[in-house]
């Protein structure tokens, strides 16, 4: 393990992998002490609850580095057994359909994260790519509700603006964004405006900081003094306990699962999503970040930045964990 | 049959009844040609083919009465053997989620009519119900496209009015809405204003108008002579090609049935849907209109009114028959 890491809690509030041995020891070696880890996109009920089933392998197979964390006190204890914690999340609604009683039922699979859509609208609310955003409907506000009470993060990430706005204001809970970037660091369609931000941390909301190229300055280009300066930036804005990683590592999938991403089920034609060019390819990641133990990198860069260690660490998890404990109840 | 139906088209463009010999008995003897039957609100995609398939069950142990229609030639071809067609029709697009391609397998099972939403909002379109109208979304677009494809009617009864005029503008082919009065009859959140009724006729889309008690001037005490004077007022607005029944009829249901109807599976608390009172049983039927076979006053209402008998066939089942044959292809 990194040893700048060995006392601190570090978390990676997203990744998408198709996880194998290999990827599970380089963010145990790194040092990683949680992983948010995205289970399903486009998936129905049935098809969700088989994919959560799916874990069952990984963590039995790799008992001895990885386990399955459904609250804080479990992230610790995994931290102590020095194995990595991986916590469930949807980045999408479409499991629980119209059916509000599945969220209870998904909760109780170990479910901590549900986006309310991916991209598209779903019955929920509005997605980033809507040209009319519809914002929380009236199913929405009920699976809000729903999802305090049971201590399932709300995740904005992919949502529209007015839907952030919406879910924010209605939740009884802070909620996040756990994958995007500020707007004023890049021009993408997944990255958030200041008046977002700032009304996601009036209400004690929180962003993970995304590393997918095409949300960052220059892409895949993006250079780690960038980033930081990113970073520095944002806490003039909003502060620093609202911000941490949420990286949005994609690995070990075939190109079919980018454009799978994409159209999911919604279209017979091809979309291409963020791609500007009509790539049908995985945009290739920033050199300094390009597996999840490189998350030493931004500790590193931020260091370099004259950030104190202090801080660099909350960054790095300590922000993550405090808001998953305020919200896992 | 009634005498006055033996060689016209009668279709009732809506009916959710809990079908049994007696109800079949009911239309057959009353002399319908065709009804579009209601097979799911709320259901998911396994539920839905279940309630297909459970029609089987129907047509087996009343293939003397009525047979399921697919096509304008299997209508004809049911009048001819003295049956009443069964057109099926899902008021609401859940059963299809966020997949395409379930639109095709639905359509292979005999589905002709498809509404986008139902009160709230879905993947496809805004609601009636909503506070804010999304209109028709990417996947919604993506959906009339196919279904204008296939030949599957797009039905906007209990969709929000910017969805209504977003898919008739979206549609490629002439949309239904196939239960529901106009506004200027009697103040619903369901019916429908002006706007949305004129841009529908310009493309030559189609409304059935209902005869469920809320969507009626005083409810169940509604006076058949309003009912047919709102006809011709409707005729005036519209001209008569476009006009056609669609009683919304629910028969042999227990109350449990119409809080289902409005609160599915999106809410833990109690939505009272159209209900003014807070009621949670079926709203009272008019004398003149409580069971199929009523549809026999409306005509002889109309003959009354002055209305030429020619031009109350058109309203009866022409229109309905014409615009089917324009959809279905």
């Amino acid at each position: 393990m990194e040893k700048q890491f060995k006392e601190q809690i570090i978390i990676d509030g997203l990744q998408y992998c198709n996880w194998n041995r290999s990827l599970f020891e380089d963010v145990w070696r790194g040092g990683l002490t949680a992983i948010h880890a995205t289970v399903v996109y486009w998936e129905n009920t049935e098809e969700s609850f088989k994919k959560l089933e799916e874990w069952n392998k990984h963590f039995a197979e790799n008992d001895d580095i990885i386990c399955h964390a459904k609250s804080t006190q479990d992230i610790l204890h995994a931290k102590k057994n020095n194995k990595v914690a991986i916590i469930f999340g949807f980045q999408n609604s479409a499991p629980i359909g119209n059916d509000i009683f599945l969220v209870e039922k998904f909760f109780s699979k170990g479910l901590r994260f549900m986006q309310l859509t991916y991209n598209n609208q779903t019955a929920l609310a509005g997605g980033c790519f809507e040209l009319k955003d519809s914002g929380v409907s009236r199913f929405g506000h009920a699976v809000i509700e729903e999802m305090n009470r049971l201590g399932l993060i709300i995740d904005l990430s992919h949502a529209g603006k007015q839907s952030c706005l919406d879910a924010i204001k209605s939740s009884s809970k802070p909620v996040a964004i756990s994958h995007a970037n500020p707007l004023f660091f890049h021009n993408s369609i997944r990255n958030i405006d200041d008046e977002v931000l700032k009304s996601l941390v009036r209400k004690d909301g929180f962003i993970g900081l995304s590393l997918y190229p095409l949300h960052l300055k220059n892409h895949g280009e993006c250079k780690l003094e960038d980033y930081c300066e990113m970073i520095h930036k944002l806490i003039n804005l909003i502060g620093i306990d609202h911000i941490g990683i949420g990286s949005d590592l994609c690995k070990n999938w075939s190109d079919d699962v980018v454009m799978w991403m994409r159209n999911g089920k919604w279209t017979k034609k091809t979309d291409y999503g963020e791609s500007l060019d009509n790539s049908s390819s995985w945009p290739k990641q920033p050199t300094w970040f390009s597996k999840g133990s490189d998350i030493i990198n931004i500790y590193k860069g931020l260091i370099k930045s004259g950030m104190k260690e202090n801080n660099v660490n909350k960054i790095l998890g300590y922000n993550w964990f405090n808001f998953m404990n305020q919200n896992f109840g």
